[in-house]
């Protein structure tokens, strides 16, 4: 894509009422715009790292047999009062309107009663269990105080997971299942190495449940970890658990400021009793399905990305979620020679497959090298005269900040592999 | 995929409550699931139909430079106010809430408002315009009466794009290039012939917009067509334009009853000088932006291609959005000889990148042909012991019900063109 194409612009400053270092960062380089409070739209740039992050999601709930849907915002309070779950008193977080037509109506915050009642449609046997099923689907949660960018905001992309069970046996085979997707996913999106999988406490039907939690100075929770032996756990499990059953002591274990980036736990069979989704076994006798619940906040995985990766400078993404590969960076474009040059080489990143973002705008070297620092695209190629002259290209590595000068040829066989 | 790992069960009744056809079939077939009135789930059939229409309308959108974007569905009243479409007296399909931390909200029913707002921020000069941005974002619209299935729900995918322009030669250019992608889009999905790019008032900025009405018996709309001249105008125009201006009379013109799939029209500078989007020309003056808004409902678009070709036995999908290109249908299969030869042919298909749906399940045959007669799927392919024996298999056109004996070579010189 040319940037001078592109309807954003970086910005020098972010709007003083925004505190986040994620949400400066991403409002400054055009990738996000703050509606209001708790609510962000996200433009090209960053719709495109959401993309890519849901598309690393979808991979992964395919890969372990997930089946995606799609489930409504709008809540019929019917529903959600089977499980005590309408009233402002036990949940705090609704927002409700009304139908025209008449009755209430909800915005769903969660989805575990919606997904509970449409199963009631396809399962009446243990052969049709176990399964799972997922969707990425916007939550309305009426935040008493929207905070930290779009880490916790109003409305939100949430990605969650339900797993339905005859047997407790079938049931911890999925959530392990899960748990292991969850890993190669916070891999992937490269924030793997400082996110732990967090015991925390399992309510009526498990010990534990687990979060995924990512260690990071921006974070609004407190987690206790044990870097040596890869343990984390949060406050309830630390005031209320038996530490050595999880082979930890409490001196082992430091205190650190983290970011919830998932949460996987264990239903049990609340939602299934409480709506009535049931199976019979082999002898005819009716039971309840066992569920399971895992989320992932897309958008909240990206304010982590930008948080812990970010320098001085700027965003710097990971090659997977970055909205382009390349930063093709032209110098001196009045130069019909140089322009020629360039465009060749954008065509041939474009020809390749390699995303490409081509900054042909006539604005100062200067300032194209702080919007390219600012936007964090892996790879910046500078096409200059200089470069023209000797017959190569200046390759930066927004990480490492590592310069090096390419033939195309040897460009093409770094970033290609050809 | 495996049809006996789908959670999803096909259904002889659809719901007493559900009259519309659109709505019967997608039901019974598991594509979707009725939550409340007017507010359906997308099953993993159904949100495979979706994603397709939603990929043809990206593909045409990026093609004449159209950059995604992605807006809330939260929406603050200062915005509304200034273009006077807060109140219920003006608008009446809004669904309002309160924020906890005080204060109304709404949820956004379209997004001229937002979109206007987020581009001062980035358009300042004639030489930023002209551009397009689209999304395809989940409206809300507190419909009084939700009717025809999918057709009018009070949730719905939208994908709506805006055009920005500083002259009236810029606007019309890109009004002309996204009719034309429009024409695409229908003709991509199967309803090109039926649907009619139809005049409509113009509202105070143009004489005329644009309606793309799909001729179909179970339209909400009436449109007057002359199908010789490929011209249809609706009600309004009917009555108020001068006909001859059209280059028609009121006596070539058939009343037809019509679904509304997509709308262009230009909004002028209603909205950017009410929220304030001005650019300034090459003389330093400033004027408001002009400005176009075009939308498509993509699961309007699916139920109208589901009212349009349905035949009696079920839905019967084009090629381009069908959920699945094969339905393989396994006969036999308690046989091991037989079982793999299917899963052979399941393989096949699998390695050549065509999606086919293979249907293992322990049922009678009669009830596997029912189904596949219901879902639709383009190419019914069969594996049988008589056609082990012959060595071929039976295919059946969906749409036009032909059955041929094909060898597994010439299956894939027909279907992948080999």
């Amino acid at each position: 894509m040319r940037q001078s194409k592109l309807f954003t612009r970086t910005k020098r400053e972010a709007p003083a009422d925004e505190v986040a270092k994620n949400a400066q960062l991403l409002i400054r380089g055009g990738y996000i715009y703050k509606n209001m409070a708790g609510s962000y739209s996200f433009l090209p740039l960053g719709l495109r790292v959401i993309e890519k992050i849901n598309r690393i999601i979808r991979e992964e709930m395919n890969n372990i047999g997930g089946q995606e849907l799609y489930m409504p915002s709008l809540q019929d309070p019917v529903l959600w009062k089977k499980t005590d779950r309408w009233s402002d008193e036990n949940v705090d977080v609704w927002f409700k309107s009304q139908l025209q037509a008449g009755g209430d109506v909800g915005f769903g915050w969660t989805h575990e009663e919606v997904v509970t009642d449409i199963m009631r449609q396809y399962v009446s046997s243990y052969e049709d269990l176990p399964f799972s099923v997922y969707q990425i689907q916007t939550k309305f949660r009426n935040e008493v105080r929207a905070k930290s960018g779009i880490m916790r905001t109003r409305e939100f992309w949430m990605k969650d997971m339900y797993t339905f069970a005859a047997t407790e046996v079938q049931h911890d085979t999925m959530y392990e299942t899960v748990a292991q997707a969850y890993g190669r996913i916070f891999n992937r999106i490269g924030i793997g190495e400082k996110t732990y999988k967090t015991f925390a406490s399992g309510g009526a039907f498990s010990k534990f449940s687990h979060e995924y939690q990512t260690l990071a100075e921006a974070g609004e929770d407190v987690v206790y970890v044990c870097e040596a032996k890869g343990i984390a756990i949060n406050e309830e499990v630390l005031e209320e658990a038996d530490l050595s059953e999880l082979g930890i002591t409490r001196e082992e274990l430091v205190e650190r400021k983290s970011i919830e980036v998932g949460n996987i736990f264990s239903l049990g069979t609340k939602f299934s009793e409480a709506i009535g989704l049931t199976f019979k076994d082999e002898t005819g006798e009716s039971h309840p399905v066992i569920m399971g619940s895992y989320g992932i906040g897309p958008a909240r995985s990206m304010a982590t990305v930008v948080d812990l990766l970010a320098d001085k400078k700027g965003i710097v993404w990971p090659e997977s979620i970055a909205p382009f590969m390349v930063h093709l960076v032209g110098l001196n474009l009045e130069d019909p020679e140089i322009r020629d040059w360039a465009e060749g080489i954008y065509n041939a990143f474009s020809d390749r497959g390699v995303e490409v973002l081509f900054d042909d705008r006539e604005v100062r070297p200067g300032e194209k090298f702080a919007d390219s620092d600012l936007l964090g695209i892996p790879y910046r190629v500078v096409v200059s005269r200089k470069g023209k002259e000797a017959g190569t290209f200046e390759v930066v590595t927004r990480k490492t900040g590592a310069v090096r000068n390419l033939t195309e040829q040897e460009l093409f066989a770094d970033l290609v592999g050809e």
